[in-house]
C-alpha cells in the first residue's frame, strides 16, 4: 500500500464473490490495513455469503458490513441491510456527499423507536423473523458446515468431470457457490440453455469477462444433499448432451465425499 | 370365473398399485368380464395414476372410477371424484343400503345447478381449476411419457443396484412408483429412516405383508429430472451407509437412461 | 316421550340451526332425555356453532358431537370432527350397518399411533393447529362473549329497522348468525342481489321453506366490530335501494350497542 | 415566481398528499411553470394516488413520476417507479452528483434486453403483473370513481359529525385520504388509540406540526363500501367513548350519499 498520505477513503471487499466464486480472507486484509496504519474504512459485501459462510462483522473489524435478503437468508428480494463501526458512523455524520435515503442517521434515529423513517418493506421482515428462526433452529455452527459439506461435494464433482474450477487457490474455495471453466471452444451460455431446457435447472452465466466461458453452481441458502445432486446430475447429463468433454463421474464423486462425511 | 349365478356384483380393482408398485391393464380386465358375459359392476381406483398414467373411463368401459387431488393432480389432499356410468347411476338407485353423504343422486341433483348438496372443499377447487391448467399446458401425452421416461430411468437405478423391483412382470411395471425389495437380513424400514435422517429423503413404506421388506420411490405428480436423481443420490448413499449390498452405480445408470431419452 | 319400548335410537340435535338462526338448549334436551329413562343416544350437531358458542360435549351428557372447521374454526371447509362417547362407541361397535369409511374404530386404532387410517387433508392439520392457537390466544371466554356481543348488536339493528327476527323465543337467538324476515311481498333473494352488486357483501339465503323470504347474516368465527358494520352498513342501504319498508336506523342502533357494551 | 435566472432546477410536488389530505392540481402548477417560461424539471410524487386517482404523466408535461407498489397498486411495499421525460434524461446525463443505485442509465440498458442490472424484488413484479390485471379488469375509470364515490361519502360523514376536513379547499379535497382536525383539547392519538383498541380500526396519524390534531381515514387501493361503514362505524363510535363532541350521524350520512350514488 503506497497511499502514505492518505487519500483512500475505504477498502471494499467482496466477502464472496458472486462472480468468480471465491471467499476473501477479511481477517487477513483487516491485519494488512492495520499493519500499514491506514485509516481508510473497511466496507465488505457479504450478499452472497451472509447465512451460509461465517461472517463477524465486529470481531473482524469491520466498518461497514452490506448484506442482503435473498440468499443465505432464504427471503425474496427486498431487504438490505448494513451493519456499522462508531468509525464509520462519525465518517458519515462529516460526508459531504449529499444524500437522503441512504443516510444512515434518518434511520438510526427513527428505529431508536422500534419504526423506520420510510415505509419498509413489512411483509419481508415477518420473513426476516421466521428465517432467522430456521438459521438458529438448526444452529448457525450446522449451517455454515452443512454449506461446506455441499460445497466440497460440488468440487469433488467437477474435479472428477476433469473440469476446471474457476477459483485457483483452495483457501479461496467458496462454500456458497461454485464457478466451473469449460474447456475451451465450448459456450457456456449455450451449455447453460440445453441443462435449463432438458433439466430444468438454471444455473448462473458467467458475469463480466468470465461470460460464456464459466457457469455457476449456487449451493447456498435453503440447500440440502438431494437438491446438489439434481443439479449436479442435470449438469452430468447437460455436459454429455453438449458433447463437451468429460469424465461421466462426478455425480458418483460428490456422492462419495458426502458419504465420507456422513460416517 | 365362476360365478355362472352372477351373485358377484362388482369387480373392483386398483389401476396402479400404490403398495406393489404394479399398474393393471384395465381393458383385458374388462374384456375378462365381458368373456364371461358377466353383469358385475367394474369399480377402478385411480388414486396413485390419474394425470400420471394413462387411463380411459370411457373407452375402457369402467363403471365407477374413484380419484383423488393429492397425487398426479398435484393439490393438497382433501378431494375426491368418482365418475359412473350409466350402468352404475342405475344399480345404486336400486341398491338397498342406507347411505346419505355417499348419495350420488343427491350430487347429481345439485351439480345441474352448479352447486354441491354439501359445503365443497372451495379452496381445493380453485387448486384444482388451476392443476388442470397446468396439466392441459404440458399436455397429457407429455405428462405421460415424463412420467414413463422417470420411472424408466429409476427402474435402471435399481437395476444398476443390483436390486430386485418388487414387480416382476414388465408390462405391469408402474410409472407412478417403484417399490424395491431388499437383500434378505436387510430391515427396510431402519434403511428409510438412515435416508430420512441424514439426506432429508423420505421414501414409501412397504405396506401390509412387504412391511419392512421393501421400500418405495414415488415419481409421480409435479416431478422431473432433478428430483428423481436427487432421491436416488440419496438411496445409493444411504444404501452405502446401510452397508447394504448394491453397485454404487444406480444414478449413474438413470442418467445415462435420461440422456438417451434426450437424443 | 311417548316410544316406550325403546325402538328409538338416537335424538339428533342442531346446536345452532344454520337455517333459521336458533341455537339449541342441549343441557334441556338432555333432562328430557334422562327424565324419560330413555336409552337413545344422544347426537349433536356443532357445526355452526364450535368455537363461537359456549358447547361442552362432556359436561352435557352428549355421545356424538360433530364439529366441522369452516366456521368457528376459521378454516376451509375439508375437515370433520367427532367427539363420542363410550355408550356411543359400544353402540358402534354392535351397529349391523356395513360401513367402512365412517368407521370410528379404524380412526381410533390409528389415532393411538398418531396416524390415519387414510390420507387426511394434511394442510388443514397445520391450519387447526395456528386457528386453536389463536382461539386459545384470544381466550375462549372471550371468543364467546364477542361473537354474543356482535349478535346482539346485530339484533338491535334488525329491531331498530322494524324488520321482525326468524327466531321468536329469545331464549334461543343464535349469536353465530340471525336470519331475519322481510315483510311479505318482498323477494329475499333479489334483495341478497342487490346487496352483493352495489355492496359486495354476501347475505346467506333462506333455506327450505324460508326461501325467498329470509336472508341470513352470518356473525360466526373471524369477525369484528367493523366487519359486522360494513355487513349491516350494506343491508340498510339494500334495504332502501330495494324501497322495502324500513326506519334507516339500524346501523346506529347496532353502534350504539357496541359503545354500551364497550363502557 | 421570481427566480429570473433559473437557478431553481426541479419544482417537486406531492400529486396527493398524504399528510393533509390535500390533491395537487398538477396540470395547473405545469401551466405556471410554462407562464413563467422556467426551466425547471417538474418532478411529482404519486405514491398515494396512483391507481386511485386519475393521473397523466405525458398528458400534464411531467418530467419525472415516482409511484410505489403499496398504496393504490394494492401490493406489499417493495416497488419504486419512475416514469421520466427525454428532458429529465438529458438532465440526468449532465448531472455532476455522483450515484450508483439511483443510476437511470444503469436501469435504461439493462430494462433493453428485459433484464435488471441489480437484483429485483421478483416476487413483487408478480403482484404487479396480476395487480395491474385487476385495475385493468375493473377498468381505471371505474376504479377513480370508485374512490371518488367512497371519498365523498367520507366527507359526507365528517361534515355530519360536526368534525373540521383538514383540507379547506373544495377542490383539492383527496380521494384516497381523508384527514380530520379533531376540536381543540382533544388529543387525536389519544382518540386513535382507542379507537384501534376497542374496534380494531388503525386510523393514521397526524404527520409533523398536525401531530395529535388530526386523524387520517384511508381510502384508497383495495377498497370498498362495507370497508368504508366499518371504519367510519368504528370512528364514530370512538367519538363517542372518548366524549369528543360530535353529532351521531356520521355513518347514516356516508350511507345517504352512498345510496344516492347508487340510483
Amino acid at each position: 500500500m503506497e497511499d502514505k498520505d492518505h487519500t483512500i477513503k475505504s477498502v471494499c471487499v467482496v466477502h464472496n464473490d458472486t462472480a468468480t466464486g471465491i471467499t476473501s480472507d477479511i481477517p487477513a486484509i483487516r491485519k494488512a490495513i492495520d499493519r500499514a496504519g491506514h485509516t481508510a474504512l473497511f466496507f465488505v459485501d457479504t450478499i452472497s455469503s451472509l447465512g451460509s459462510i461465517d461472517y463477524r462483522h465486529d470481531e473482524w473489524g469491520v466498518d461497514v458490513t452490506v448484506g442482503g435478503s435473498q440468499k443465505g437468508l432464504m427471503l425474496p428480494p427486498g431487504l438490505s441491510f448494513n451493519a456499522i463501526s462508531k468509525k464509520a458512523l462519525v465518517a458519515s455524520g462529516e460526508a459531504k456527499l449529499p444524500r437522503s435515503y441512504w443516510d444512515w442517521q434518518d434511520m438510526l434515529n427513527a428505529n431508536k423507536q422500534g419504526v423506520f423513517p420510510y415505509t419498509p418493506a413489512t411483509n419481508l421482515l415477518y420473513g426476516l423473523r421466521e428465517s432467522i428462526r430456521m438459521l438458529l433452529e438448526e444452529g448457525l455452527d450446522q449451517v455454515f458446515s452443512r454449506h461446506c459439506r455441499l460445497a466440497e461435494a460440488t468440487r469433488a464433482a467437477v474435479q472428477a468431470w476433469g473440469l476446471e474450477l474457476n477459483a485457483l487457490n483452495q483457501s479461496e474455495y467458496s462454500n456458497s457457490l461454485t464457478a466451473v471453466v469449460l474447456p475451451q471452444g465450448h459456450d457456456a451460455d449455450a451449455f447453460r440453455k440445453g441443462v435449463l431446457e432438458c433439466f430444468n435447472v438454471s444455473l448462473g452465466n458467467g458475469l463480466g469477462r468470465l461470460n460464456g466461458k464459466v457457469f455457476r453452481i449456487g449451493h447456498l441458502g435453503d440447500f440440502n444433499e438431494p437438491m446438489l445432486l439434481g443439479t449436479l446430475g442435470a449438469i452430468e447429463m447437460g455436459l454429455e448432451l453438449a458433447e463437451i468433454p468429460h469424465r461421466p463421474e462426478g455425480v458418483r464423486a460428490a456422492m462419495s465425499n458426502l458419504v465420507e462425511n456422513n460416517r
